[in-house]
């Protein structure tokens, strides 16, 4: 029985061909360390990881690939974009809607450095309003933080609306893509944003161990890392080159290399079709969903446009139980539990359950919808509802 | 022609087929978010990483396999055991050899943070004497640091011996295994080791984008990087749990799969027999430099065991100009620049200069040795030395 994958908000799968291809491709051929050597290898390692950045460049509308800083995970990024950035005193404004890799780094901040936080909240659809934003500035606010979309409820936050805000103010603006980089149009320069944090394994379609980070070239942050940059070795602080100031240690050259095969595919795609069909699937899943008595789906009302994320519980059934059924009896994959966002949790109502979370890809397909569907009403009948 | 790669300090190369095919068994078979739901690839994956910890626990002595934390790289991996143990006003002791890897977080943290570091200064031979580390130690002192191998001279530091030293005074004591783990024999527990930080990549035979943290079980850090953890959502701080606390965001699945793969290459090769094949071609190369007139070997007396890495310069040739010979005419890849250890180069004489980095693996041979020495003949001849 073919697994139906169906746990995508996590990490995508299956991944084009491509990427693994590339992957195998750098370890057995030519998997020396990038820029740590003048050789024919180094070069080609070189070339390979410059080679995604400028995809990546491409596909945020960025100007110099060299402003984009590979990382492990978009955690990662985020961690350097917050820690770097943030000083005592500084007020920064986020969403009751992040995840804990924005939450805990600004309240690690908090307890440690003095920062304060304001969490946005959202409205009855669990959508964030720039007017809600606006009234929390204050003269001391030096950060906005907002991602782009729930994990959780699937909503989609209007970046380029509070990138106007955020710009209009001088107050630097990040964006955590972790769950739209490959999905959403994202335009650092059309929508102001001044930082972009976004995973490689997920929408991207690139392997995990991969993700980054695009800093605006005038800003300065406190590296995350110190070590070796392969350049201006004397210095005994981080020199200020980029993309060397954020990228000490050898880089992971097979991941970014897959990673490139996925951004490559999105390009070729397009984000537009990428987006077209995940919102198809979920529009259908969520109309079947609606007429089955029984089962509650979270987040905003079914007409407005989300991810292709479906969090919902089912009476009778504890979320955990009803992923396993789906697991062991029909090969569904999907994800049960609090999802890292125990604020969006409290927000949809599910803090004390967990909810079950659907999450569909480019890969998916209608049929797999389908089987979803006759699974949960099998599910139900099996339990008597 | 074929490559000879002589750049293993670097990143070995070629890699053990089973690496690159573990990494693709990875991202196609099962390439799901471990520990982040409960599906069956999501299992299978939790399951390949464990094994991976597994692995490296049988390798340096390490009782629980979940004090292991995996990061990107070794630089990481110093950045969170330096970071995250150093508090203002501690004193600690590393040597004049050690990578940027180490001296950059040292030096962050001495001026952003209050440290105070003493650089201890190798003999003569460009080794450590224990008493020179006993030497410095004060009441204050809370950390040493000491590569276990000079990445640029290939000295060996008696860490079991500073060990002890360090268990004597209390004094927590981290050691820099990049150049060695896989190499040389490491036991955390017989060697007194409280953090030991290891690349995947080099003497592991792993895939870039890998490396570890193992941190004794009752040493509490401060996280480097905050975010999600799977379990324990609701917390706003990092949870305790290991490996939890120190591993937010989605781990490099494939990378771990294929490092597991290079760790068990290396448990069934044996660390004894890579030790010895590697320092024979070392020693090999060592004779026949010592009876070339115009080059110059730095490092220890030839005498003196040390790390399969011979930096040398030859007269009336660049350091930059010959490896770029040896590559292009010669198909040899050697490295030239200052490696990110300026005080080394410093130490060595050759922080004017440069030197070229020889550096052999398990997967050279004596042939190589021999095409390197009639290669220097030839370009010596060439430039009518």
């Amino acid at each position: 029985m073919r697994t139906i994958y169906l746990d995508n908000a996590a990490t995508t799968w299956p991944k084009p061909a491509e990427v693994s291809r590339a992957m195998v491709e750098c370890v057995e051929e030519y998997g020396a360390n990038p820029g740590r050597g003048g050789h024919k290898l180094s070069m080609k390692a070189s070339k390979v990881v410059y080679g995604t950045r400028v995809k990546l460049a491409q596909l945020f509308g960025i100007r110099n690939p060299n402003d984009i800083f590979f990382a492990a995970n978009a955690t990662q990024a985020l961690n350097q974009a917050i820690k770097g950035f943030c000083k005592p005193g500084m007020h920064v404004i986020t969403t009751a809607l992040e995840h804990n890799s924005v939450r805990r780094p600004l309240e690690f901040m908090k307890r440690e450095h003095g920062i304060e936080i304001t969490y946005s909240k959202p409205d009855a659809n669990h959508l964030f309003s720039v007017e809600e934003i606006r009234k929390a500035i204050r003269p001391e606010t030096g950060l906005i933080v907002v991602t782009h979309g729930s994990n959780l409820l699937g909503t989609i936050t209007p970046i380029a609306e509070i990138g106007k805000l955020a710009r209009e103010h001088g107050i630097t603006y990040l964006v955590d893509a972790a769950q739209t980089a490959g999905v959403l149009p994202i335009h650092v320069e059309e929508m102001a944003i001044d930082m972009l944090a976004f995973p490689g394994h997920k929408g991207l379609y690139g392997p995990q161990g991969t993700g980054g980070l695009y800093v605006r070239s005038d800003l300065s942050l406190v590296p995350l890392l110190h070590g070796g940059t392969g350049g201006q070795s004397e210095l005994a602080d981080q020199p200020d080159t980029r993309p060397d100031r954020y990228e000490s240690g050898t880089l992971n050259t097979p991941g970014i290399a897959g990673l490139g095969a996925g951004v490559e595919f999105v390009l070729q795609t397009g984000v537009d079709t990428i987006r077209e069909k995940e919102w198809k699937l979920t529009r259908l899943a969520l109309e079947e969903l609606a007429q089955m008595p029984g089962i509650h789906v979270y987040g905003p009302d079914r007409q407005i446009e989300r991810l292709a994320v479906i969090p919902l519980t089912v009476d009778g059934i504890e979320a955990s139980e009803l992923a396993y059924i789906l697991d062991q009896q029909y090969n569904i994959a999907v994800r049960s539990g609090f999802h890292c966002t125990p604020l969006a949790h409290e927000t949809a109502g599910t803090a004390e359950t967990g909810a079950v979370r659907i999450s569909f890809g480019y890969f998916n397909s209608e049929e797999d919808v389908q089987a979803l569907i006759t699974a949960l009403k099998e599910i139900q009948e099996a339990f008597g509802m």
